[in-house]
């Protein structure tokens, strides 16, 4: 199923040339600065389940693709917010998703599945209803045997080190299982404090509380939650972390005055805080993100422009997260302008920025990145983790920001068997870039060579310090 | 003037994949859910006047770039508000045009007059002021033949169906002739509501008064006024109608309480409606439109963006729809939610969105599309209805909301002679397209054989229930 | 290290067409006019200083990219505000540019240099921290001989005519010093009048005072003002200016009644408008403009969309143009309804518009200026002239607005080596892109070599009246 000169240029030349570079890079090891992996897959290194639970039940990219076509979530066994009946037998949800496998043509997540179904599980006959029974059983079979337990796969994906993303709420329980383990598989949270920093965020009062209590201070004081801050941060850098990660609505920086950032956090717990002041709270504490990050050296990665949970049905019937999360313009040249007049000088801080909105690259982003020395453009993310919405990545933002101030690759996915089928997308969209530049004049061969690795390998651990 | 191979790959290998499956689908009947032909065409059957009043004068995409560069509207026919002076002669209307026709190199609308002229005209020759009289003579000589009249060009060019758009407002008498006439061809209506559904349209208050007459209820109620829709839809339905369509400057959508409704449906009548009320009006009607589609079936179609009339001078001179409509940004997922809440999980219902703002493509449109049962992506539309724009469209769309959320293509277009062309240049640009993601690896063969047949034909029967 | 066939498809049909095109425009005289050149090199015809001095430290796409990966400006030379302390040893400022050089890579300044130093200088190995000292010493030898000053460039690089870019405060004295030395090579000015256009540029009412003086009338009141502009255009005109150029924060414009435009003139005089007063002003004095421009001639160019100065902290201590001008989303649709209802339809008048804000092109641009004929679009300009923003320019504007709604090549540069071969890279991208349009059907072969022509010369000539 898989060509293996996939994703190359059409032009015989170029393409010699791409795999050319590509075979220097295909077998570098993966670092994943950025995703969604269960820590306790790694802690407890049981057997995934059925073959419906690891392709299917979890990965929203899949299920709202097939409710967009009329494929009701519960008979893909999507659970309900109510408990109610939804779809348990693997086999079942299987068959529906094989019978559909044509709505996936040309999109990113068959290129991911045909590479998991060949390269992990042997698989070489494509899926469809014919061949839905067959896969089931060969894949579940599969299941049971040692070397597709996850710290086998870990090692066989030859993974280098792999960050997972938690609240400051979380005791990094399954981090700490796997350190006392003893196995050497290199897994590191990240800091994520969403449920903290976001006064609309559900239980906010309630989750500052806990805040505090773990961090053992009093977190409900402005100057106690800024510690508390300080605190969870040492406690997730001492599992490995290496950065902090912020998903807002907006880009929208804030660098306040203390005693109005304090007035915004005390009307924050009581619950009477607007929609707006929010707003400013949040981008607040970007601020205050960035500069403990100057001083514990966490880099801050700032993941806006989502408009989470789009469909108030789906967010009643199946909760949070269910493939209803719609991008939306985003500004960032005046958005960011408070936490860059604030930090954006700074050598040794490192601002990661990640775009839902493509039209953003060679406008705004890529002129801020090739001009402030803490910032740095994350890679395509999400909708635009895709063959074209790379190239389109590379083609808007490399003029005017060049390489260096991108940072390799991100997966960014708890869909664990896509984790090398996206590296191996991403090597392949460069190598094919820097190919064409190549032939056309831009970059000489060497230096061709001495990027692919940078982008497939060397500029994900300088970036991210791992 | 026309290549055989024009539209597809450079890369031999790739071009000749392209046209392999381009081979299969340039023959298939033409499906044409949505254009402005006149019905009056097929229902008289009369032959069609001279070569500029064929190819020029009522061609907006031809005679706003002739402006542009300073020929004046008059000197090319182009009716005047006050019955004032025009040009009448056709021959030096023609002159006119053939000396400038450099103006539209590498234009669709050059590639739609070649294709025209070679195809349906038997002309060889390009067009230029060295020609242009033998040209016309030629042309002339055509069009008073009965092999050139409008039912037998309908048949040559191997129309399936094609749907016309009408006011209800609108009495359907040519439809009816057509049906009295005996003739097969199949030339259905659709439903184009804006007079009697935007309070800024000119005359909206006598349109109602009339809306009621034609729906024999009292539309100047708002239960009468829901009603007159549901009659009116029933009697386009008869004719053969399948969908409505719906013309709005932006976006909006709304889902007021009844009262709300109708209280701004009062004040519309009036003429006392502020512009964002009568925008509310624009937008709830969307969503009232949506539930009678549950109802009845007819497909709705939102044709959201356009700053119509935009030049002063030229609309107070020649009136509406004289090339100086202009396209602006668009938002579509604050804009669409309200509607989405209220019907956008009927499985039943369809609702076809296009966009003059490529932007909204990858960001917006593809995502809603690739997660709203009801919603649906119309093709590349008007200013992006050429080989760049559907390129565009599918390279920004597909990895997001795959092939089965769009609808093939819609020639939108009065210009009756271009329908063969437009259909023949999305063809070719989807199967080079086709071809392309086969050749990178990301579609096998076979499928990219039945995606072309699907763009070219079926996903159009299909999404317009035709 | 120039590849002879840089920038061409990579498809061999497609690059031999495209090369056999480039060929014959590759030696055509360069017209630049718009840039930003200082005539008093070509008035005084000194040597240039030392390498550092002519490559990296007045050039804000070279500085900023180093600044952007944490290099201190004072360290690449670049002057301080306060006069404190910056390299002036023009070895360490290579030196350090040397080291750092494969930051460039795939930049369109990377293009540029490497053709500077191999064409100009006759230098043949990349730029190195190894090369450093010898590429470094190779140059500084060059610019001592008189075959390497500014006259004898002039006249190597082929410059039929350049046009450099004064505000009306200045009193042309380069200028005059060129016409006094019997010298033939034509630098023309162009009219700027940002100083006394803009409330909010520094010493606005300073500049109306020494405006007056300079025009010999009262420029405080508002009629006197208006004759005071009229005055300075003669002036600048007798120098040759056939263009002026109007640099706002946003392409806003106004057509205000004369007593509200005289209102906020005096306003701006006493320094109590508010911004967005400030803002209306310049928006109707871009009206005034125009219709000075029917009067007198002069071609009007809006550069629009530069959020100017972004840093606080670069502006502070290094002053403005220091590489933080950021673009922002533009909007043109609305923003210049007031000009075009007021002036479009004017066939004598030509407005060039240009954008930073690449969406624009496609949504907005094309369809306006493929409809009014005042207006042209002018080339992919400052993070655009780069050759994907060339090749992007055309692909999402010449199906709407054609090759004749465009102005040709634009350098807008104060780097003189780059000239040479900013023309080269156009003409390329150009020549690459006829190529593939003939070649795909769109075009004709006989038409592409005549096209090219107009792009590498003809447009530029025309629309500036050269």
């Amino acid at each position: 199923m898989l060509h293996p000169d996939r994703l190359f240029p059409l032009d015989p030349t170029a393409r010699t040339l791409a795999r050319t570079l590509y075979d220097t890079v295909s077998d570098l090891p993966i670092v994943s600065p950025h995703g969604h992996t269960d820590p306790r897959w790694f802690a407890e290194n049981e057997a995934f389940p059925d073959p419906a639970q690891l392709f299917v039940v979890p990965d929203h990219y899949v299920f709202r693709m097939l409710y967009s076509q009329g494929i009701d979530l519960t008979a893909l066994g999507v659970p309900r917010v109510d408990g109610g009946m939804t779809e348990t037998d693997g086999r079942k949800i299987w068959r529906l998703f094989a019978e559909n496998f044509h709505l996936f043509r040309a999109t990113p997540s068959r290129m991911w599945l045909d590479h998991a179904f060949e390269d992990v599980f042997g698989l070489t006959t494509r899926l469809s209803a014919q061949t839905a029974d067959q896969t089931y059983d060969h894949i579940a079979d599969c299941l049971t045997k040692p070397e597709f337990r996850p710290r086998a796969l870990f090692e066989r994906f030859n993974i280098e080190v792999i960050a997972t993303t938690e609240s400051p709420l979380d005791e990094l329980k399954w981090h700490e299982t796997i350190r006392a383990s003893g196995w050497d598989g290199r897994v590191v949270t990240a800091y994520r404090p969403d449920p903290v920093v976001d006064p609309q965020f559900e239980g906010f009062a309630t989750n500052i509380e806990r805040f505090g209590q773990l961090a053992d201070v009093d977190a409900t004081s402005w100057s106690g939650y800024l510690e508390a801050h300080r605190n969870r941060r040492a406690f997730f850098k001492s599992y490995g972390a290496t950065s902090s990660d912020h998903g807002h609505p907006s880009a929208r920086t804030e660098d306040l005055p203390q005693d109005q950032a304090k007035a915004l956090f005390d009307k924050a717990l009581t619950g009477r805080i607007t929609p707006d002041e929010a707003d400013a709270f949040r981008g607040h504490m970007l601020t205050e993100m960035a500069r403990m990050s100057l001083e514990d050296g966490l880099v801050l990665q700032i993941h806006p422009g989502s408009y989470r949970n789009h469909s108030a049905g789906i967010m009643a019937k199946h909760g949070r997260d269910k493939g209803f999360d719609i991008p939306t313009r985003t500004d960032y040249v005046r958005a960011l302008k408070p936490l860059l007049d604030a930090v954006g000088m700074e050598k040794d801080l490192t601002v990661i920025l990640f775009t839902l909105d493509e039209t953003s690259y060679s406008r705004e982003l890529a002129p801020l990145a090739g001009a402030y020395p803490a910032l740095k453009l994350g890679p395509a993310w999400w909708f635009f983790d895709s063959p074209d919405g790379m190239r389109r990545f590379r083609e808007t933002t490399t003029e005017t920001a060049g390489f260096y101030n991108t940072v390799g690759f991100n997966d960014d996915t708890r869909a664990f068997c896509s984790i090398p089928a996206r590296h191996d997308v991403a090597r392949r969209v460069d190598c094919a870039y820097l190919a064409e530049l190549v032939l056309t004049g831009r970059l000489e061969e060497d230096e061709a060579q001495e990027l692919a690795g940078d982008l497939a390998y060397g500029l994900a651990k300088k970036a991210y310090r791992l």
